[in-house]
């Protein structure tokens, strides 16, 4: 797997280099953030988007605070790294990653005697999360792979999976540039994804830099290529997965799952294991985010929609695990019938957690 | 059936009154059009759209040449009425009712003996174009309303099928407008539809306009109201229904019928029998229209996707006929299995053109 041809974040000597998404897909500016305070506002103001690139981003942020402790007793990296930790935390409360980012690079320098270590300690530990998620996307990308059944296979996807979101090399979206790496990739079919765009915007934006050959489509025009026969996979991410299996993903994966089943195109989810939420017994306890109306109702500050017109905006749908082919993760791949691998999963997942 | 609280198309003191929907839904502009390169003009540039409405315009634009044929022997307007019929019906070449009502109105003329009252024939033609579809408009929305199993009703539709695009009452449309006035709706349910949006735009203009509950929502939303049993029928128009029952209608069709069959929602396709097509075996008979790229990549001319990006955009697709719980016609529902209504429809089509 190429290493991505942009660099989304990195620890670039004492400060957070950060590829500021808002300004994409039009302008690529990289920031240069110094404080917790600035990492805070990138992430509140969603300059850095997608549940792990933002834990990545909170991690590297609690190494600033570390590196910017006042000269003291011991204990006063400690001190500073624990006050900036509800600062990152508050600003997207919803992201598991985020909180889960936090808590590693505290428990890391709570576990580091000696304040010239501390700060090392931190640092070590958000280039450690970086890494897994590195390796896990990579882990993803070649199980993904190994799926498709027809090649060089045309590759539908649903918002944004990239190396935008995940801070390494992609989910659902690294399959596909995978597979061109490969020479296995006829084309992607992008859904656009209303109503914020993601895949117009950002994956369009991402596969373009990669080279990789792609169409954007309306999300309503999927069927008809899959009933078509033009499309092999449908391959998308998941914000959050169910101990059964159900995903909640974004808006409008949920039809592309129904049609796929309805003209037996595999549907894959492509997510790490710590996407999976053991908690949620299925997708019925998942609380779906209702928000602005006025994302459907306007693009850009310009309206679209008739004046006085009201509109619903669910966040996100929740497929059913019966409409789920196979789920690729960093810990291979998941077939149905899914009770005994997710219960091996959810295993793996309880002792981990007991063993830190 | 209340008349609608705008006036989409009229004759009125010897002109074709037209409201301009390419300036809806920001600005109510009625044009006042008096010959029929006008009127060509006005179908052309989209002002007019819906194929049962810019049936009627063209009729009346032929019936504005009657009038201002010269003042000459027997056979003058005929003349006059038979140079203009090629200049409307090139306007929009795919439209079958434009060719269709054109032919009506010529041969109205050509059967009237005498100057002085072959003027009057061309209009009287265009008159009783208009009101069959209104009485036709009148029937599906009565046939309709009598399908919802539960009131009141949430109904789900997509696109624009009200007056705007019949010079009527509208078809699906005209269904949800009915039951409100029946008292018998809760609210309708309105995909915006990309990349046109001319359910954000048209049907929620239409529906603010008589006071109708409605939401818009992205077309990749309809599938999770569905699933949460928040929507009691799904009722869409169609662009062309083949011998088969196959229906070809503005894209995203097809995967709101896919959806609906899996969550067991009644699918209903509203159409006047004049949008049967028995030349078309079936759907695979259909040319789906594959629009401007820059439908999908632009809105209002402000670049919506990624720079560099490129996209497919099929105007149309087609729901195969067993996904059709009943087809809502004037001359009664159709229910499954299709075999036999249909073949009556066919007959009764084929009896009334060679009964002409």
């Amino acid at each position: 797997m190429r290493t991505p041809p942009y660099e989304v974040i990195a620890w670039n000597r004492g400060r957070v280099r950060l590829l500021d998404q808002t300004r994409l897909p039009w302008a690529e500016v990289s920031l240069d953030l110094g404080t917790v305070d600035e990492v805070a506002e990138a992430i509140r103001a969603m300059r850095v988007r997608g549940a792990p690139a933002i834990g990545i981003a909170a991690a590297y942020g609690l190494a600033l605070a570390a590196y910017a402790a006042p000269q003291g007793p011991d204990g006063s990296v400690l001190k500073a790294v624990r006050a900036a930790a509800p600062r990152l935390t508050a600003t997207r409360p919803t992201a598991i990653n985020l909180r889960w980012a936090v808590e590693r690079v505290v428990e890391a320098v709570a576990g580091t005697e000696g304040e010239a270590y501390a700060c090392a300690a931190a640092l070590a530990e958000a280039e450690t999360i970086h890494d897994e998620q590195r390796s896990a996307d990579l882990a993803i990308a070649e199980s993904g792979v190994r799926l498709l059944a027809r090649v060089p296979a045309t590759i539908l996807t649903h918002c944004n999976t990239g190396p935008l979101a995940t801070g390494g090399h992609g989910t659902a979206l690294g399959v596909a540039i995978e597979a061109h790496g490969d020479g296995l990739l006829e084309r992607v079919i992008v859904d656009e994804t209303r109503p914020r765009l993601q895949g117009a915007r950002l994956t369009a934006w991402e596969l373009g830099r990669y080279g990789v050959p792609f169409e954007v489509i309306v999300d309503g025009a999927a069927a008809s290529l899959l009933a078509a026969g033009q499309v092999d996979a449908v391959i998308v991410g998941a914000d959050r997965i169910a101990a059964n299996g159900d995903t909640a993903n974004k808006v409008g994966t949920l039809p592309l799952a129904i049609a796929a089943r309805y003209y037996e195109v595999p549907f894959y989810v492509a997510a790490p294991a710590s996407t999976f939420d053991f908690e949620a017994a299925s997708g019925a306890a998942i609380p779906i985010e209702e928000r602005d109306a006025d994302e459907v109702l306007e693009a850009d500050g310009t309206r679209l929609a008739a004046p006085g017109a009201t509109a619903l905006n669910p966040a996100f749908d929740v497929t059913p695990v019966s409409l789920v082919s196979a789920f690729i993760t960093d810990r291979g791949v998941l077939r149905p019938p899914y009770d005994e691998p997710l219960a091996m999963l959810r295993a793996r997942a309880e002792a981990g957690a007991t063993g830190h």
